[in-house]
């Protein structure tokens, strides 16, 4: 399958706040945001229940990461022409919840680590695309 | 592995709204909800675009079943005790739009019908969990 | 103005998922649903920087409460026939947090006591209205 | 009672995402946001009803308003420091809504358009804050 993404894209210059087609890319993006959502609301309600990890920068850096990466996949889901402008957001705080959850240098973080690299690495793509 | 599912529970009575432990039952039911989620805003983007599809009944059971998926989803993550309660209500909800994208007899609404029946099944079993 | 709340419900009987008439009542009850949920994302915020907070039921308990006072405010602003559920939900989450906020014994709490307490009560009567 | 904004920014460069105090300037923006995600969400609804405002694009941008405005309102509360790449987003799709709601020329937009152009304002404010 060829995927023209300047058809697609190059309906934006007629004003349409809705485009019709999704690319792979943007599918595998959503699939990311909504995987670091899960693991991000999952590590924040372990985190909770753990008096090691209670860094206040630590636990809000996650609630803002499950958030962001909520409203990212929505974006994506709705075909919004903003949302590059999210992901590019999205991907800042992802960046930085996996840099925040390295510092605690436990191996419990591993998975939430892995899954804000691989969540802000796709929405850094989607923020870069022409909108 | 042997799941105790029992004493899980058990540790409700002591008052404690987050529990540590999630059943594979409730994992496999945070991922239905989601891809519910995906695909019922996905599905009310598209039908924004097409006009025999703008039915408002049809419109907003699309977007109430996306908002209390995501909420389902959100209250099995932070495994609150309220997650029955609120699998209840996402269970009845997605019945009924499954029903209400069954009677456009369309064949594109499809995948749609079978999330929310998917969804609606396993956070009916969610609901029913004493908790 | 005389409005007659009747008639407004009176139309779900057709299977109207969406109802266009929204009573004070109901007005009044998305205020203080929202006024709720940006008191308890407050408290939760502020319980993150305070050791003597941090007990995982109270902030799984405050999280919970926003999140479902969120959903009840958009149910209701989508005039959904599913409110009345929803705010079943909210009105015990609500009821649960301001237990738990009490519990404290702490002065700062106050604020969201009050917001839980009031957003409780509007829910359960949205909760036993007809619908 | 004189807010030290100064030294409240200033502990940013500390490396904490959390702040505890917060500004009147962004107290007023939270209540904007919430205001004007509340009549975004009650506009889309009615807008599902009306044949005359059921253009993709309007539906698409009162949806991703609404999203976005919630959103913003999460990260002030929870005092994050990238509430102003947040607010930036959500002061561009607040404009773009408002001018989606002129265009219809429909004397019903009057309150959604003002709503829009307060948010857009004071999210711009916040979005230019240094964090």
């Amino acid at each position: 399958m060829i995927l023209n993404i300047g058809d697609n894209y190059a309906s934006s210059t007629s004003g349409n706040e809705f485009k019709k087609q999704k690319s792979p890319e943007m599918d595998q993006c959503i699939q990311n945001c909504l995987n670091c959502f899960k693991i991000c609301e999952e590590t924040l309600a372990r985190c909770f229940t753990q008096i090691e990890h209670k860094d206040s920068s630590h636990l809000a850096l996650l609630k803002s990461c499950a958030e962001i990466c909520n409203t990212s996949a929505k974006f994506m889901m709705l075909n919004s022409k903003f949302h590059s402008d999210v992901c590019g957001v999205c991907s800042k705080v992802c960046i930085e919840c996996a840099d925040s959850c390295e510092a605690l240098g436990d191996a419990s973080m591993k998975e939430c680590i892995e899954a804000c690299r691989k969540c802000a690495d796709s929405c850094a793509k989607m923020a870069k695309l022409p909108h």
